[in-house]
C-alpha cells in the first residue's frame, strides 16, 4: 500500500482575509519547510497539496456571484477573473515549494471538473494521478469550472480533495488520509475547546455545539467542513483539522504523531 | 458554420527573447486592443489564443533539457519550474485580455495532453471546446507534459495550435483558420524577402530558400513552423503569418482582409 497524504492549506492561513490580495509568505514559506522535512523523513510518502483562495478568490467571486452561475457577459469575465485570482495565489505558493526544491505542479481543476447544477457530472483526474506516479507533487485549489446548466460556478479546495480521497481510495493501493491545515486549532465546542474526536457516533450531540462556536473558515463553514469529511471517514480515510500556526503541527499531523487538533473518523475502523 | 481563429502570439513577439523573464507589455496591450476590435467588428467569431514562452519558458527548459526527457530528481524540479514560469508568462498576457474586458481563461496543456516519447498519445481538448462554446476565449501556451517512455517533455504552442485546429475542423461545423503572429513580416526567401504565398504545389523549391534565410523564430526554426502548416493546410485550413509589429496587421488577418505576410494554404482549395 502507498501511503497518500491530501494537505489543504487553508485560504485564512496563507492569505490575510481582511486584506484583498495579500498573502502570508512568511507562513507559506514555514509549511513548505515542514513538508520538506516529511519528505525527508518519509521520501515514499505521496502528497497533494490543495490551497484555498483566502482573499484572492473571493474578491471577484463576491462580486460577480459566481458560485450562482455564468449569465451575462459581465458573469463571464467575473468567471476569468476568479480564475486568474486563484492562480496567482497558487502561483505564490507554488513558488514557495520550487524555491525549497520540492517538484510542486499547478493542475487547475477547471480543466478536470464539470458540473451539473453545482453537482459534480465529470471528474478526470488521471493527471493527478500520473503526476504523483511520476513522482510530482500536485497542487491544486479551489477553482471556477464550467456548468452545464448555470454555465459556472465554483468547486471548493475542500470538496475535490474529498472526491480525490475518494478517487485514491477506491483504487485500492493507497491509504489515504487527509490533513486540513488551518488558521484555528481544530473544531470547537460551544466554549471554544478544541473537540479531538469526532466520528458518526457522536457527531449529532457534537453537531448543535460545533453550530454555537464562531465559525472561523469562511469558504463553507466549519459544519460544511466536518460533514464533508465524516462522509469519507466511512470509508476508512482519517482526516484531521489542525492548526497550521504551530510549529511542527503539519509534521507530525502526517507521519501520524501525536498532534493538538480534531481528527474525524468512523469509529466502526478502529 | 461557425467562423473559428486561432491566434498563436510569438514568443519572440510579446517578451525580450535578449533579456531573460521581460514581457513587452505594450505589445500585448496592442494586441489585445486589435482582439477587441475583432470581437467588435465580428461578435460571433470564435477565437483561441496560443501563446509562445518567449524568454520565459526557455531558462528552465534549456537549463533542464526538459524536451528529452525527465529521468532524475533535478529534472523533475526543471520540469515543474518550466510549468510555473509559462503560467507566469500566460498570466500577464491574461491581465492584459482582462483589463480590455475579455473573458479569456488560462488553459493549461499540461492538464490536457499525454505524449509517448514527445508524440501525441492522448489529447483531451473537451474543456477548450466547452469553454469556446460557453463564450470564453480560451488561452493556451507551450508548456511541459508528462510522457509515458521519457517522463516528460515540451509541447510547442504550434503543434498544440494544429492539434487544435484539425480537432475542430472534423467536427464538421467550424470553418477553422490560423493566423501566426511573429516577429517577422512573413516567411523569408533567400534575398529577405517575403514570400507571399506557400503550397504544396510550390514548397520544394521554396524550402530551400528558406533554408538560406535567417530563421526568425526560436523555437523549432522557421521550416518547421511552415511544415506543420502546411500538413493542415491539406485539411483546407488556411494558416497566415504576419508580422504584429504592425498595426491593424491581426485586424485584416482574422477579417480576411489583405494582410502584408504570408499564407500557407492548398492549391487544391481554390
Amino acid at each position: 500500500m502507498l501511503e497518500l497524504v491530501l494537505v489543504k492549506l487553508g485560504g485564512s492561513l496563507i492569505t490575510d482575509k481582511n486584506q484583498p490580495y495579500t498573502a502570508r509568505l512568511e507562513t507559506m514559506q514555514k509549511l513548505v519547510t515542514e513538508i520538506s522535512l516529511i519528505k525527508q523523513q518519509n521520501p515514499s510518502l505521496k502528497m497533494i497539496i490543495g490551497n484555498g483562495a483566502g482573499s484572492f478568490g473571493h474578491q471577484s467571486a463576491h462580486k460577480y456571484n459566481t458560485i450562482n452561475g455564468v449569465f451575462c457577459d459581465a458573469d463571464k469575465l467575473g468567471f476569468c477573473l476568479v480564475h486568474q485570482d486563484v492562480l496567482d495565489l497558487n502561483r505564490l505558493l507554488a513558488n514557495c515549494f520550487l524555491e525549497a526544491g520540492l517538484p510542486v505542479v499547478s493542475l487547475p481543476p477547471l480543466t478536470m471538473v464539470v458540473t451539473q447544477n453545482k453537482k459534480l457530472v465529470k471528474t478526470d483526474f488521471s493527471v493527478i494521478e500520473n503526476s504523483l506516479k511520476a513522482g510530482f507533487i500536485p497542487s491544486i485549489f479551489g477553482d471556477v469550472v464550467l456548468d452545464q446548466v448555470i454555465g459556472g460556478t465554483i468547486i471548493s479546495t475542500d470538496s475535490l480533495l474529498v472526491e480525490l480521497a475518494k478517487y485514491f481510495h477506491i483504487q485500492g493501493n493507497y491509504q489515504v488520509k487527509l490533513i486540513n491545515v488551518g488558521n484555528y486549532r481544530g473544531v470547537y465546542d460551544q466554549n471554544g475547546q478544541v473537540i479531538p474526536e469526532i466520528t458518526p457516533a457522536n457527531y449529532a450531540q457534537i453537531k448543535a455545539a460545533i453550530g454555537k462556536s464562531e465559525s472561523i473558515d469562511v469558504t463553507g463553514g466549519m459544519i460544511q467542513k466536518v460533514e464533508e469529511f465524516l462522509a469519507i471517514s466511512d470509508w476508512g480515510i482519517d482526516c484531521w483539522i489542525i492548526d497550521g500556526n504551530i510549529p511542527g503541527n503539519l509534521v507530525e499531523a502526517v507521519l501520524g504523531q501525536a498532534t493538538v487538533g480534531t481528527v474525524i473518523r468512523s469509529g466502526e475502523y478502529r
